[in-house]
């Protein structure tokens, strides 16, 4: 029954104390817009970081009965329909406590859809592939900036979670030291300047295997596999052109063993200077 | 050479005369863009009707020296860039001279990309398949509407060209006799009046031989095939939700055999209405 949840089991927590359980997934997403107006309200005085991370549109797929049928896009439109009302219910106390001149609102994915749960998963539109592969379709997401007078236009710079830190950091120009060890760039000149991004790279690892490595517009495949699938090794690595095909259709790797030969270099340099952080998998309980 | 298109020994042709051979088709965008706006001025005092259809970016492409390399999607870009460009003046142009109150400028193309040539065939974005198909990615086109005082906004309503004419009457104000051998409608609703287009089929063919159908947000497979590939029929005709799945993935004939009979019912109604026309490739010298 798309009304009832209790069939999953899951707990939800607050400040590590299980408060519901089976959590009511439902209504889990508008209580989550308004938990966050609520922290809003508490620290409006303050400085405050919150991150909000709906637990939907991840399957299985929960509405609310307002939401519930309402969006032309099946269940999975009515869920991101309420997480949009809840992002616009955010806004709207952000504007009426007059913080959205301070306040920075990053609108993002972690990845894209899970394509085995065809329409309940998502779609990434044109990009190949999905979630569980380190095709376009499994690691470009969009991502939408608001506030802190940002003015709003569209940009296709490159730009990664990884980016977030360096980026709040100078904005609210707090000082750290810069050890070289953050893979992160500051984004701050594409939000407020219409600059470009300093980013030229961006490696796709599957646990400590770099599967595919972007630089500028081009984008290096040196294994590919799809969700659960085998891996394949490219010798020589596939080459696609983002810029002119965004859908990784065209390998245009034997016609251009040169730049194949640039890129490798430059992931050569990237992994000597790449500090590797703890393994957080291993050290947990 | 890309500036060079004298190996194809194609005419240029104005009023049944062969004017140049082979014509120059590195400039023969921005040529036929200024013989548009030409004519708008030699008519402007009268009603007129302009069909502008570029060769270009059909294949082999070319552009200006202006435009060649100009654009961030390779020698496409370039052509649609400077397509684009000549669209920009003739809209001027009509403003210039008060026409755009009076004047309505749809902008569309006739099929989706041709595939084989790869990144020089142009792309359906997330639609399935190209040219040559009756997937989504072969028939399914952008249409622009501007001028006579069309507000600007995106519509996701069903039209086709075969609306161009219906809709273009009704607009005039001419009146004909619809003795119901037109397959167009009218859809100056949805232009002027933010209503819902009366359009609920659109029968996809084959020559006379009808290989998909689509009722309202509901595509019927009776057979498909590729560019020059082996046809393939389907029994049960695949079925596809386009609201939810535009991209053609998650075939659910299966689990809707009802909704197969209905749509079949409509097929059935639709043939019998039907009046064929003469076959012009038959009577032609």
């Amino acid at each position: 029954d798309e009304l009832n949840s209790k069939s999953y089991n899951v707990p939800l927590i607050e400040n590590f104390k299980i408060i519901e359980r089976p959590a009511d997934q439902t209504t889990i997403t508008k209580r989550f817009s308004k938990k966050v107006i609520e922290l809003v309200h508490q620290y409006k005085e303050d400085n405050f970081f919150i991150y909000l991370a709906h637990s939907l549109p991840h399957i299985p797929l929960y509405a609310s009965v307002e939401f519930l049928g309402k969006s032309k896009r099946g269940l999975y439109g009515d869920v991101i329909e309420e997480i949009d009302f809840g992002v616009g219910q955010i806004l709207t106390e952000l504007k009426k406590l007059k913080l959205e001149k301070n306040t920075i609102v990053v609108f993002t994915s972690d990845n894209g859809p899970w394509l085995t749960y065809k329409t309940h998963g998502g779609s990434a539109g044109l990009l190949r592939n999905g979630k569980g592969t380190t095709w376009e379709g499994g690691m470009r997401v969009p991502a939408i900036f608001w506030g802190a007078g940002i003015v709003s236009k569209s940009v296709n710079e490159m730009g990664s979670t990884l980016d977030l830190y360096p980026t709040f950091m100078s904005i609210s120009n707090i000082s750290y030291k810069d050890d070289n060890k953050l893979d992160g760039v500051d984004l701050s000149e594409v939000l407020f300047n219409n600059g470009s991004s300093t980013r030229e790279i961006m490696p796709f690892y599957n646990g400590s295997e770099l599967y595919a490595f972007r630089y500028k517009n081009y984008k290096l495949h040196l294994k590919t596999s799809s969700w659960f699938s085998k891996v394949e090794t490219h010798d020589p690595p596939m080459l696609f052109d983002l810029e002119i095909d965004p859908s990784e259709k065209y390998n245009i790797s034997e016609d251009n063993p040169e730049k194949i030969n640039e890129i490798l270099k430059i992931v050569k340099i990237h992994k000597e200077k790449i500090v590797y952080g703890d393994d957080q998998l291993e050290s947990r309980d």
